[in-house]
């Protein structure tokens, strides 16, 4: 007998209208001959209304206290659900996360999963119940309430798959899957039908909102095949699952953009060992994480010009140490600008074809796109261009790459 | 050091704003040298809201994951209490009913407690944390959630002062303390500054909404003494204790009423040993509790009629089941009335007091008021009347026992 795990997100779960469609989902899964554990978000809307209650109170609220509240928004979601089962004549029973056996770090809201006791769980199922099971929490060694920090649903749901090595897990979310490119985009934009988790690793980090890097990293970890699809119509959606020979043969498999990130130069800046080790280790310090960086020559002799990013949150931030820094090491002016986005254009195929990144710049500059950086990695290019061409080079990658054929006619 | 429990009610922590006037007096409470354990019920309209969603999905909602839904109301509540404490730089720290170690059966919706572990609160409130407990709720042996019933955080605040041993259970809500009578009903009405549990008990059943029975059976049980009274003023409200000397020179303490009763008459019932066994373990098999029983003799010779009361909700029950026996025994009609009321005067200085029922009587009379029932305990007279009569009677008896006069006055 199949076990799968059912993940429905917080749209998914926002009306009691909702709860019910779901409920039907999974009595249908059910009767098809698997073993169902689903795991739910909070209702769409109540985590942001529970921040607004502590926000109420203070600007910087106790992370553990913060934790406990937050927790609520999952178990109001577990007993409605399981209620919606029962009425409808299906023997189910809730779980909080730490009823589920999930223990993780002390980390409050942001916690990591150290291990899952699924022992109850497995007999729940044996015993011919639907399981439901609140996502995004934990308790700690201490019996603290953790919460797994935002998106943390679909990590609760790889993991327990991982822990109970069920079938597949389904990620139900408002969209249709994963696509070649952001839909609102690129009318173009075509659903992927299997990628692997390296590449859905790149497209969530590169601003793909589908699925919490986190949860991909696990389903790497343990190898769990993840499903990614609508809780809205039947049609299949994503297969995210380990690199096959097929997907080699496709080049690119998807576009991304990320228009939140800010970028600073510090010029003229002496050219000495371990300057730049200073730099981001003081950035560091303060938590910020740095993406992409160039050193440039000056056209000041023995001096360099050095560029980086950081997320737009961390910008007047890190301005602030850059410009201190700056004094100190007795370089030049500190220049910030706001206005770039970060093209990427991701695929498995770029370790077996080259080429690949010329057509890139080549297409970006038939649109008369300037360059600003360049950062690669085994399975990815991304290049920083001005922010108002963010859409333009969007579409052109996707032309460029043929992403709106199906990668079977390309081979 | 003394050990103060103090719970606040629903209405007490029914904004954020009120949330914050609790931790103040919270704090006060501390700075006055006591280790303070406090207990919060869920913001007002809260567990309406829960009830409202679980409804929408079905009547019968599963009483298991009621409690699941329920419990997060209080939990809220703690989260929010907790980060104001620590906003304004004391030391806190949330418990959920669990984490509490209150252990209860399994009774969902009107679980028992069975069992406290205190050692973690009492480890708190010794690292001079103030220590914030979610009422209404524990956990039974295999860790699922419970909840005690409406009004179960007065029982969550008594059964941890006993279990603490604390000085006191100071109990918050928004009324200003127990009074003579309904303040709503007569503007006389007095607050009464010290009552004995067992007062309190008759006050509590008869109507007086301000504590739970349970609470107050759990206060009597460990000697716990309640200090009842508004989280809006700093006036002092009722204490309830055990019955002293002084009590004993009260007549009457209180008059209350109940508008939440209907009669149900049997006519010409044979007059047969163990007919009226028969008809009242018919009722208690429904889990109908009837409160007032009379037996009259019958016009017709050899037959009784047999009226009693029941709460209104289960009168139609009640009237139905009663049919089909009056039928099967070969009785005559069965009549049923819901305008009716029944007015209780309440004292423990009736044990030692001779002729306080003629002077009820006689009150009642003066007024024209006809009784139907009677029923008497050691410190409780109640009388069953016409509902229309019901403010006039309160009136007059509060005025015949000069209730409006405070207690030393009268000795």
């Amino acid at each position: 007998m199949a076990l799968i795990v059912q993940k429905y997100g917080g749209t998914s779960v926002g009306t009691i209208e909702r709860i019910k469609n779901v409920a039907d989902r999974v009595i249908r899964t059910q009767r098809e001959g698997s073993q169902v554990v689903v795991v739910v978000s909070a209702m769409a809307g109540k985590t942001d209304e529970l921040i607004g209650l502590a926000n109420e109170i203070t600007r910087t609220p106790d992370p553990r206290e913060m934790d406990v509240l937050l927790a609520t928004g999952e178990q109001v979601s577990i007993a409605l659900l399981s209620m919606a089962l029962k009425e409808k004549g299906v023997e189910a029973r809730s779980y909080l996360g730490g009823q589920a056996g999930i223990i993780t770090d002390d980390a409050f809201g942001k916690a990591r999963i150290q291990s899952i006791a699924a022992e109850a769980i497995k007999r729940d199922l044996d015993a011919g119940r639907v399981v439901v099971v609140a996502g995004f929490q934990g308790i700690d060694e201490q019996n603290n309430i953790t919460t797994l920090g935002r998106g943390g649903s679909d990590t609760t749901a790889v993991a327990l798959a991982a822990a109970l090595k069920a079938d597949i897990c389904e990620i139900y979310t408002d969209v249709e899957g994963v696509f070649t490119t952001d839909p609102n985009v690129y009318r173009k934009a075509r659903k992927i039908e299997k990628i692997s988790y390296e590449e859905m690793l790149e497209m969530s980090s590169m601003g793909a909102k589908v699925l919490q890097i986190r949860s991909v990293e696990f389903a790497k970890k343990y190898n769990v095949v993840l499903h990614v699809r609508s809780s809205f119509t039947d049609e299949p959606g994503t297969i995210v699952c380990q690199e096959d020979e097929e997907m080699e043969d496709v080049l690119v498999s998807g576009v991304t953009y990320n228009k939140n990130e800010a970028k600073i130069t510090i010029k003229n800046l002496p050219d000495r060992p371990g300057i730049a080790a200073r730099i981001f280790s003081e950035i560091g310090k303060a938590n910020i994480v740095v993406d992409m960086i160039i050193q440039t020559p000056s056209t000041q002799g023995g001096h360099a010009n050095l560029t980086f990013t950081v997320p737009i949150g961390d910008y007047e931030q890190t301005l602030k140490i850059t410009e201190k820094l700056a004094r100190e090491l007795d370089a030049g002016d500190v220049v910030g600008y706001e206005d770039i986005a970060k093209i990427s254009i991701i695929g498995v195929g770029m370790r077996s074809h080259t080429n690949i990144a010329s057509k890139m710049f080549e297409a970006l500059a038939n649109e008369g796109i300037n360059i600003m950086m360049i950062s690669t990695s085994e399975i990815k290019i991304s290049c920083l261009i001005e922010q108002k061409y963010t859409e333009l080079a969007v579409r052109a990658l996707h032309d460029a790459f043929e992403l709106d054929k199906p990668p079977r006619e390309d081979t």
